[in-house]
């Protein structure tokens, strides 16, 4: 039977304003690309003839190459821009930016820039499609929708299960994007940091806020341990790494406190020996390398859903 | 009735040596490949199999982009190679630069270089095509057939039409080679600017010069107004950016003298508020963002009969 | 009739550890692919799907343009990524890199690191499989095998050919990956350099050792000149440039003393003036220009035998 929820949007800019249907809509689709990537050959001509720019103000390798693959996996062409966005790259230069590549006709713009709602702005000056691919401290959708659909993929549902998120949330745009899609599919979510990363009034979301990390392991069904990002502490929010460590960090012994089939996630790239353990990364109860690879295929459906605007049920009926 | 001209060169390094009919057959050309890009689909198998290598020694995202953009859509495959054009860089490394990506059998090559002449010493040492994107303050032959096409498409002629070149002309290449190429066409052409940026001997280009905005906006069908390359101008060729403004940047207010149907242009990026305002480059004169679009469209011409050295309606009969 | 031998390495990490068999296949299918270099379109859907990662971490234009060209007339995808190798880069970060490029599933990975071994390492981590661009002082296999390549072409056999390798033999990799190749196809091979550039136990290799050039020129069948790494020499390993031009630069003069149908190599870039001079590198013993085409040629067929593990002439019975 097809899917009867259809993609309207041209863009993906944040998960807080996606219905739970539509988050649904890109996991369902999410699935037929990733057994797509299993085959020898991987490639499928869904979007030939597209042209898809890659805008990334940021630095970025990983999530660049995931978009990268997506889209040639599609049959898409890729244009790439890489550059350091400084103070002066004003909101008027990323509008007359926009424009050109509108008028070079490109379908679809992925947008990674410091400032947050960045990628909203791009998008209500163009007609084509704009991906956020992480704005400032503000959303990272992709990565909150791969990070879901690997728990889907573990646990066979999202709803009632306990999710626990772990490290600089005040800083995390893959926390934001990661509780508005929890919480959106019924998940309950604890945040758990040092008191100074935890945002005053993080509770409105809905969450609940521990700076416990045993509480927070305890009936966990998944950890998402978000990286401390060292380059953006320009203040000291926590007295030291070391503190930091020895309170937050995720080793072999504090796993022992969580459940026996608990998912270990993060989404890279890794600080090994601080906000998380050789021996958990590459444990049993890791699911971080299949995140990686369920990135790719979730950005295939989301830049599929962003070109075509109908599921692949829809266009077989 | 197919086109008799017949595309003999095997590179473009410069509007001054091509002439009318070769202009002509590009424009023709450019005409046909827009028809695709407003498609749905906008690549055609064309140019399946060869190779362009994109060699800029001098940074510029949009020229890139459009060429990267006109080889995709054309089916070519591109490599590309990005560096700062040092003094360093003399003639005999670009040389063995240019022997060396001809052993590796690349079809086109497209060269962005700051020396002038550079693209042309390149040519002589290849046997594949050249295409100058810009040598020095020397010529930026696609640029000039953008803006020839974009105005023939609006005013359906070139011949006896007035056009105004207004800024930095001393060190602008645009504004040479749409000098030649709209005196080839029969165009009366106007060069304004500051007594500084106005090359003293320009006259022998068969232009008219005035240092007066108004005059030089009055009567004209066309103002191509030229970027202020702050970044150039590193002595003083003016008394400052204010009294540029004053006198030359294009306002709504000065607009007002124009006639009504004139056409607004810019190669881009635009300095808002210095050599074009907000409510001009913006407004309903403004062909700025069509010129964009008409740049991928030239390139794909371009690319197209220097790969295939013969028109489409050619190859049909 | 089918080649008997058939690939069964999913690596090409060093020329130290193939056998004579696989190195000979390596030649076979490179001579297929020259073939196809020569043609119009010289592209070929063999590896259509498959995508190929270039991982560099020490710059180098040449070598991954023609990787790449290599790639894509293969018909694969390609993602780029280039960044200086710091010292902060450690083997662990190494690891975590290749396993997130293995989870976005990409068939092979094309690595250059200043580290020596770091290919071999990134292979143990790998199911994909890795090629060796350059590890510090190591390898370069594919260098040896385009210089092995052109050698036979020319000379039609490699066996009892004497061969001598001119200059800083102690930091090439290009110098070692040779010696391995030359000494398993039977060639004579002779390492001349001042003292401080050859290391102390090369004859373990199997090679003569001269410190005089004339000695070194005298019966050689092919000259192979490295490039003098002046960025690399921290220590001054010679008294001055001008001594080792004196000592060891190969001018016309120095040429007479050779046989007439000697072959002059050189991996590029030349440092003309140095360990080179202009009359040489273009003269007509020179064949530089054709180991650039021949290094494309020899990548296409490693590529396709990593990514396919059997010879055309197997797939085709």
């Amino acid at each position: 039977m097809a899917n009867k929820t259809i993609w309207k949007r041209k863009d993906l800019l944040g998960i807080e304003e996606l219905t739970k249907e539509e988050i649904h809509l890109i996991l369902n689709q999410t699935f037929s690309f990733k057994e797509i990537l299993e085959r020898p050959i991987k490639k499928v001509p869904t979007l030939r003839g597209k042209t898809i720019a890659l805008i990334f103000f940021e630095a970025s390798t990983r999530t660049r190459f995931s978009f990268e693959l997506a889209a040639k996996r599609l049959s898409a062409d890729t244009v790439s821009f890489a550059a350091a966005s400084s103070s002066t790259v004003k909101g008027e230069t990323l509008k007359d930016t926009a424009k050109n590549i509108e008028a070079m006709k490109v379908d679809l713009v992925i947008l990674r820039h410091s400032m947050p709602g960045s990628s909203y702005m791009l998008s209500r000056y163009l007609e084509a499609g704009v991906v956020n691919a992480g704005d400032g401290s503000h959303e990272h959708p992709t990565q909150a929708l791969l990070d879901v659909f690997s728990i889907y993929e573990k646990k066979k549902k999202i709803e009632g299960l306990k999710i626990s998120i772990i490290g600089d949330v005040a800083h995390s745009r893959v926390a934001r994007s990661n509780i508005f899609a929890l919480k959106k599919l019924g998940a309950e979510v604890t945040i758990c940091g040092p008191k100074t990363l935890i945002p005053v009034d993080i509770e409105k979301l809905g969450v609940n806020v521990t700076y416990n990390l045993d509480e927070a392991i305890k009936d966990a069904d998944a950890i998402n341990i978000l990286r401390i990002q060292k380059e953006r502490q320009k203040e000291t929010y926590f007295p030291s790494i070391r503190e930091y460590i020895k309170l937050y960090g995720i080793t072999e012994e504090r796993l022992k406190k969580a459940k026996k089939d608990v998912l270990i996630m993060h989404p890279g790239p890794i600080n090994r020996g601080i906000e998380l353990f050789q021996e958990v990364a590459d444990g049993a109860n890791s699911i971080i390398l299949e995140q990686v690879t369920n990135g790719v295929a979730v950005r295939m459906a989301v830049l599929y859903l962003l070109c075509s605007g109908e599921t692949i049920e829809e266009k077989e009926k």
